[in-house]
């Protein structure tokens, strides 16, 4: 591939594209070129009927018998088991629960029980803000002496340090798409002593992650991104096997006891990782969600990378060629092994240029002050579309088309 | 009404019934009689229609732009608002978030944060589970001298002190259907410095309630038992306008941020109820949610209420009547203004003679050790539904119906 890629050869490489049969299971509105699924992946074609199902055979006929009949009360473990595959991680120490922040609050009030004698939680101040903003919810109400440090990411080594208990990084970042060597870094950490919780929200279903080869310590992530469980899916929890046994979270809700039908006055957490379990989980988006994984069950991960780092650098190839001179500015690594699934790009005038995009049926995304977002979701975004969605940057920059004044206000963007 | 009330003049009774015709816009199966609509409420013949409307409308089509276009970002807010109608709050005092359990965690850290010179939280040993797991949790990680401490419900006057910060209780008893005087224990409880945080799990769309006559300070509850939000709807909280301002809650997640798009390293709460959101949330089942409240903006509350007695006061006149000699013992106050809309037995083979009642299309639940526990939903249920109900129960135990093993194992029940 080089600079002189045309659009007939980025169809010859859809021909040979082994994911590309999974395009057709998705529902995508024609004419859109989807590059938001880092954001909100679209929705699979099997969902609405598996959540209709859930809704009349399952709901409507069997009413509350369904809990047991239709093994709704086994679903949190058993999404949970199938996000596991997608994540290196065995079955039984990831649950489908909660949302992301609620799965930070938990890990990171476990990390800082199980490190008792250290009082600091580590993160970098790129870090998607939930998390950043759940760590000082959490140590403003432990009160002092806790506290949240945040470095810059090239200065996380020399802070970690014995005061340390845990530290927290989200593992592609979301503005840039940076990748972090979970490896290599959790062994740093560890070597100090230190925890280490891995927010996997653009990670899961976009890279390979590996955490138990990684000796991660704690993960969370995210359902309606690369995952595409819909809109607000619920998230999971991931607990390595070793700290399960000793892990204490406060948010020690029924469904994460011992007996929970027992109905005792006295919370005994459940053994393993069912005690990250709260209350009753939301099964319309859960089943959304497990719909979706079982399509993931499918896909070989390593097709996923590669099909992943193509498209990424297709578009990183035809932007710079086609849109020389008018002030974009990478922002995501150039380097594979530093990239997750999204390319951006800095641009002063990013947000009207976003909104131009969207006009022209281009979707990605804008995040301030000043990133045009791109995903490259491989089991639906073809070569084409990334070449097509080039081509419509390069127009739209060429004849100024974002100069209008409807796309210059900024509004607040999701 | 007395003990001779028969068939038809309980059919005489529904033909005169004003909420009869709610009964229609419900898909219950035929043949059933559903009085477990306190844990799980059937399924509103509108709301799969809506659920596709989500998926295909919205998400499908408009992708990413729904969360403007079609008002998502909004509906946590609008579903609350909805919700307050319904327990005598203003709009802006209730959100759509979260289980139960964690909006249990967030209201009683925000009281005891309110409250800094005091350490104890107060409830009852026989409070719903969950309730006293959360308020064990938060106690054990804030540490001593932090504690929950839990007296029968007949002396928690006098454990009103000033080490109290919040007393929590379930304004009706899911296991008895006992409901508390909230205005009066309210009162009696801030004479003494101590907020009140009150669990409507079995209130919502089961008694009037008025928290803000009552002067309550918060509140959460539940979506999916007589709202009929679904399984696993998400729940509500409540915070009276007078706390907001200074309300903190440790959940502290981006969507709670007083601009959550302006992706800044440090948390500002919104203001008012807003902090009391914390991730995206599940919109399949919030919408499902909304599609029952749609439906519960048209009831008149007082014909609720008049009708869920007379149906509770029914059924036990009949199964006195017609049950007598049979060990049932009511557990379930006989004053009307005692009463939620359930009506509980005690029976050492309650759990038998509940499976009896279930193979005979009588659904209600046990509940350990020997509750038998029967809710009356003014919706959906009939009196003629609750006169059979009594009839089949009556029948079970004068032909031991119920002594048989497979009755008799004791299962884990939902």
């Amino acid at each position: 591939m080089n600079n002189s890629t045309n659009l007939s050869q980025a169809v010859a490489l859809d021909q040979t594209d082994p994911l590309a049969h999974f395009r057709g299971r998705f529902d995508l509105p024609p004419h859109v070129i989807y590059l938001d699924g880092n954001s909100l992946g679209p929705l699979p074609k099997a969902t609405p009927e598996r959540v209709q199902q859930l809704m009349h055979q399952e709901w409507g006929t069997q009413l509350i018998k369904a809990w047991t009949a239709c093994d709704w009360i086994d679903m949190p473990q058993r999404v949970g088991g199938k996000i596991a595959k997608l994540i290196g991680a065995e079955a039984d120490e990831v649950v489908c629960a909660d949302s992301t922040s609620i799965n930070v609050y938990k890990t990171l009030s476990a990390a800082l029980a199980l490190n008792p004698s250290r009082r600091v939680i580590l993160s970098t101040p790129d870090n998607f803000p939930t998390d950043l903003y759940i760590a000082q919810g959490l140590t403003q109400q432990l009160g002092q002496p806790y506290t949240l440090k945040m470095v810059e990411a090239d200065a996380l080594l020399e802070h970690l340090n014995d005061e340390v208990a845990v530290m927290t990084l989200t593992h592609v970042n979301y503005k840039t798409g940076r990748l972090y060597d979970m490896a290599a870094l959790t062994q740093r950490a560890h070597e100090h002593g230190v925890l280490v919780m891995w927010d996997l929200a653009h990670s899961a279903g976009a890279v390979p992650v590996h955490l138990n080869a990684a000796q991660a310590d704690f993960a969370v992530g995210c359902g309606y991104k690369y995952l595409n469980g819909g809109p607000g899916a619920p998230a999971f929890v991931y607990v390595a096997k070793r700290w399960q046994h000793g892990a204490r979270q406060p948010l020690s809700g029924w469904l994460g006891d011992a007996r929970p039908f027992a109905f005792d006055s006295t919370y005994q957490p459940a053994p393993g990782i069912g005690r990250f379990i709260v209350g009753t989980a939301p099964l319309l988006s859960m089943v959304a969600l497990e719909c979706s994984l079982d399509m993931w069950m499918e896909v070989d991960l390593a097709e996923m990378r590669a099909k992943s780092l193509a498209l990424s650098d297709l578009f990183v190839e035809q932007v710079e060629a086609k849109c020389a001179g008018h002030g974009l500015q990478l922002a995501t690594p150039r380097e594979r092994e530093l990239r997750g699934s999204q390319v951006s790009f800095h641009h002063p005038e990013g947000y009207a240029i976003m909104q131009a995009l969207i006009a022209h049926n281009i979707i990605g995304d804008f995040r301030a002050p000043d990133i045009l977002r791109f995903g490259f979701a491989p089991l639906y975004v073809t070569y084409a579309d990334v070449w097509q969605a080039a081509e419509t940057l390069a127009r739209i920059l060429n004849e100024r088309l974002w100069d209008v004044p409807a796309y210059k206000a900024v509004k607040k963007v999701t």
